[in-house]
């Protein structure tokens, strides 16, 4: 087995640490620049060792396999307000030279049988080690809307809690509030569209009175 | 007015900063030590200068008295998972003897008329300036839910983008989505009281047949 | 043994958080209030779960006894720019309710054989659990110039990669080195003295003529 | 003039907060893979908006010029413990694909008329703004042991409080300080290259006698 995870783990915490001031400073420049930024927040960690012993186990990983075959070592949250904001943040990460997609799953349109909505990127991203060796590591970028991330946060905190398996009608009520979840996420899209259609319709009011 | 903004401002960012490294730390011992954190994430801000002084202005507040009228220069927000868990978390801060709490609304019992849910409480908090003197400053400490979270959020994103004042109709809309988002917290509750109803049900049998 | 070390450890790294926003807060204080900061920077640390249990060891210190005879779980370090300013941080500390001087070493007026010069102090410092309890526990403050920490650093940093014994000739060299570092703090500090005095004359000087 | 400068600044902001995760992982890389880190602490800033316009007021830069001529917007601090680790960090820079070296200045070989050393690179370094439009920003990046950091520190500071012309005889006593900081640099490169010599040899021996 892996004896340093210390050693092992470095390049992947040490690409979590630079996305995390990457996204965090996105943001910024939104702010500064425009009234709206389509990122709220950003949290990122590294998979905990026992974690990565686990999931080895259980899907037969070889250890030299690890890294192709864990995309998740290094992993980044994006929350966005509204759910067109998880479209555009995909698209500035699509632009950007300094990461590459490899993967993409849109668990927002086709949600998970639980319920779970999630917009999930997988990409590779170089690190610079000590030995002046660069090392490019695959890491998970997940992107979700705050309404998607309240859900799947207290789901996974019942699930951490009590892993039993539940009863299907538990399950059915955690997918219904998935749901409704969602369609409050829709209904603040709509309303911010009404609200922009409004103000360009006064402002056309406005300039066409002057 | 007040000319260096700077200096005015140390004690309350020096509270902000204090008061996020305790509340964040507070999160991972209860992680440690069981396997629920009632605080999922915490934030924290200066209120911007312009903003103070806009408030004096519109509030014909006199300077000498900005320190003890402007209880939210120093803020901070946090947030958690479930209703039950904002609860808890303000008995913790009334137990703690390291803040003293002077001020409390309950939006959460009674949201605003917007449909906006949070507690509010404001604080006195030490801080230790550079000439060896103790500065006790207010600060406001808002909790709410991830749910209550989303909402406000976004409802601030809009109102800050399209400041004027909203249809009848939209605001109507507004305040359901809110009240809807409150009743996803209240069916997450009722459903967490469940599976633990039931785990415990279950633990009770496996000691029975033994 | 200690099976936890993540829970035992907890509110020794919650003191270090607080410590050090604490610290570095006030060198921003005085930055603010003042043109020179006694506090240039600092940096804290908890014990690595090996030095503890090596110490344990050495020491036969018995568990229940780690807590009151190992004072440097929690450690934090505060470089000043000179050698007066480590005095005044010192006055500093004893100034401030948030934390209670219980013991200290002035290496700085009486250096260790090796040459090594700082000075030590052990404090009190309580921080809130999960559980609502407070919990008082040692941290220890060290105090250094930026030239002590010179020699300190490097000195460390032969020890901890060439841990045997060095040659006799090589420590008188070490110690040598420590002496001189120490006469250009107390040379500086002259320079210091020195140029105040002048500025101070050419004021003088100046409000006579006018 | 620049009307808005939070929006001018955010890349070079943007270009220290990455610069500063990346050497300080290094760091953390170095100290994981060998017992010896050639980077001891890093630090960043922002260059004042003060003192840019104070430059270019100076040097009549026209504000067109600013960003080719202003190296020092961005700046990074790198301290190392020997000299020698000055060179290596040095050469991990020029070895790096994520930065660009486009100037250097050896003020260590060559220190400056007043007796400061410190090795000078001004790299060219990309950003990714909220347009997905990337930027190519210049950092300044400063090398240099902790015992020039210490007099170029304090020497700072009173220049700082101080501004006014020193009396040579103040001059040419600073100028001595820097003298004897770097002799102690050299010589406790001498003890390390001794030590690590009769490490060796004491290896060998051990070998031999086997």
């Amino acid at each position: 087995m892996i004896k340093n995870w210390k050693k092992f783990l470095w390049p992947y915490q040490q690409a979590v640490n630079e996305l995390k001031v990457k996204f965090r400073g996105l943001r910024v420049s939104y702010l500064d620049q425009t009234n709206h930024s389509p990122i709220e927040f950003v949290t990122g960690r590294v998979k905990p060792v026992e974690s990565i012993e686990e999931k080895l186990t259980r899907r037969y990983v070889s250890e030299e396999l690890i890294e192709q075959d864990l995309q998740d070592i290094a992993g980044i949250r994006i929350m966005c307000p509204f759910i067109e904001d998880v479209y555009q943040v995909i698209d500035v990460i699509h632009s950007r030279t300094d990461m590459t997609v490899v993967e993409e799953r849109d668990y927002i349109e086709n949600d998970k049988p639980s319920g779970y909505r999630s917009y999930h990127m997988v990409i590779e991203y170089p690190v610079y080690q000590y030995n002046e060796e660069k090392k490019v590591v695959l890491a998970e970028i997940q992107l979700r809307t705050l309404s998607m991330n309240f859900w799947a946060t207290l789901e996974h905190s019942l699930n951490y809690k009590y892993p039993a398996d539940y009863a299907p009608e538990i399950k059915d009520r955690l997918k219904e509030v998935a749901q409704k979840a969602y369609e409050l996420d829709v209904e603040m899209s709509a309303i911010r569209e009404e609200i922009e259609t409004s103000h360009k319709r006064q402002e056309l009011t406005k300039n066409l009175k002057q």
